[in-house]
């Protein structure tokens, strides 16, 4: 593809050096990447995009950015229990992006492809005049045939979620004013934990399993939907932060967008009953809460009910409107 | 990822029926897609993003711009010898993006996927306040550690180059009023013919290939780089259409256009002197156009050369400036 004028020059300073250790990147000089072949192993691969000024402030710092875009992606791999080996950046630059931003942008990446253990096997980089748009590609392996879908969760099986939920969703309304200041919600907004330990070791215990980006209750009913069952969520066993709880003690109708905001980047899985004493011990071995917020019942879509097992009714739905019985 | 309000039934009305004969791709209902394991195959994989009014026009018909989105990546797939089955789209649509867009974009999507023999496998939508941008990742197979790489050209190899050159560039020239209308150079600009049938053949016996998107100069240039050779070109062998031949008898200048213009989407490859019987039989084999436009000697950059052997200089080098040799 035709590039931005400065795309070459670009790859070869900022983003090359990122390809180290990859035979099959080529050094990021070629049209394509290789990926060797892999007896035993699914690959998985997922796509996500982020537009600034829908998806992140077109202020945030931009290694936190390349981070973030990074981290939403491998939450959707550590999803499938599959371990992230590779990367592939596409990026529509505003004209005049400058060199500072992408410094600081490619060493963000940089950071995150090294925590994580990936490679950046190619991409395109383009001018725009519109905002900054980018799209990532995120390759992952697991063993073949045994990767974790949103289908397969079962009547009676537990609803589980990794984390805390809805410090995601707060810490937007922190970022942009709407909330008092907190560290906690604005970095957990900024800097998603994607559960990539937890997700492998999923596998043969979960039925079905997702990441939740959309929001709790949305997520909930696209695998429920998936399965052909009905989650039961009683909400106030839904984990919260310390930021959330205080959160909420000032203002309960917060509760809708903790259940709905999205941006969590937690794991939600269903698994069997007989499973608890599992979950539970491998919450403690990987050092990841994870706490039962419901079960799976016959019938479609999601019931939310509080401590006394009253039907809640959440007047908006985040990216979606729903009204007590979503997905 | 949380994405477009109808980003669901989006999803499910117009792109899940192209995921159809794909079981790794789950009918585009999970989180990502798995491959299933593909012994003694490398998959290929290359993404290309296109933003409207940079790389097409905001008024060119859905249908086209989506199979120009496929093939200007199968045609990276073709360039290294491999054989495209699936692709995933990352698509910001600006707000207000009507259903009849849609519905012909996805239209012409499922037309080129069928014709290559591609299958939707994944993808994510989001809105943007900017213009239409697009991001397609292409997946390929070829045979393992045999595909076709920019390195590998040898002095005294021959430069050879599919199809025709200049009508891509010589297109936008017309579609946006520059020169005279001419159907044949709009169509090759709006769609290009990807050589997905002659890239595989050009295993073993091609020692270096790419496809001509930024330009030939330019494209032969990085070709020869990534070899640590030169490449000497004659101009005058360079293989024109009737109706570019028209348009530069008309106006010479625009053979600067027609050598670095680029959207050619043909492949650029080198191979021995010895192989040139070989090379024109698979030319009338494949049905494609297959001419030797010059060689490769010892040094570095792009020599271009008139019909005399004089050295051509080019001011305007399309996407960027270079004068005489070029890379």
């Amino acid at each position: 593809m035709a590039g931005a004028p400065d795309e070459f020059g670009l790859i070869a300073k900022y983003f090359a050096p990122l390809a180290a250790g990859f035979p099959g990147a080529l050094g990021l000089t070629d049209d394509a990447a290789f990926l060797p072949p892999d007896a035993g192993h699914d690959t998985v691969v997922t796509v996500d995009a982020i537009v600034a000024g829908v998806h992140f402030l077109p202020d945030d710092p931009p290694g936190l950015v390349a981070r973030k875009l990074v981290r939403v992606n491998l939450s959707d791999l550590a999803a499938k229990g599959a371990v992230p080996f590779a990367v592939l950046l596409s990026a529509a630059f505003p004209h005049g992006t400058g060199d500072d931003w992408l410094r600081a942008f490619a060493d963000g990446l940089a950071e995150d492809l090294k925590e994580y253990g990936a490679a950046l096997i190619g991409g395109d980089t383009v001018s725009t005049p519109g905002p900054l748009t980018l799209s990532l590609t995120a390759l992952g392996k697991v063993e073949a045939g045994r990767g974790l879908k949103r289908s397969g969760a079962c009547v009676g099986d537990v609803v589980w979620v990794s984390g805390t939920i809805g410090d995601g969703a707060l810490g937007l309304l922190t970022a942009t004013g709407k909330l008092a200041p907190d560290a906690h919600l604005l970095d957990r907004y900024r800097l998603p934990q994607p559960r990539v330990g937890l997700g492998p070791r999923l596998i043969g215990m979960a039925s079905a399993a997702m990441d939740v980006s959309d929001g709790l209750v949305q997520d909930l009913g696209h695998m429920m939907r998936a399965s052909g069952v009905k989650g039961d969520l009683t909400a106030w066993t839904v984990p919260l932060s310390q930021s959330a709880e205080a959160a909420l003690a000032r203002d309960h109708s917060l509760l809708a967008t903790v259940l709905t905001g999205g941006d969590d980047y937690e794991l939600l899985f269903t698994a069997p009953l007989e499973a608890g004493g599992a979950v539970s011990a491998l919450s403690a071995e990987v050092g990841v809460a994870l706490t039962p917020i419901g079960r799976v019942v016959a019938g479609q879509g999601v019931a939310i009910r509080d401590a006394r097992g009253r039907a809640l009714t959440l007047k908006h739905g985040g990216w979606r409107h729903f009204t007590g019985e979503a997905g």
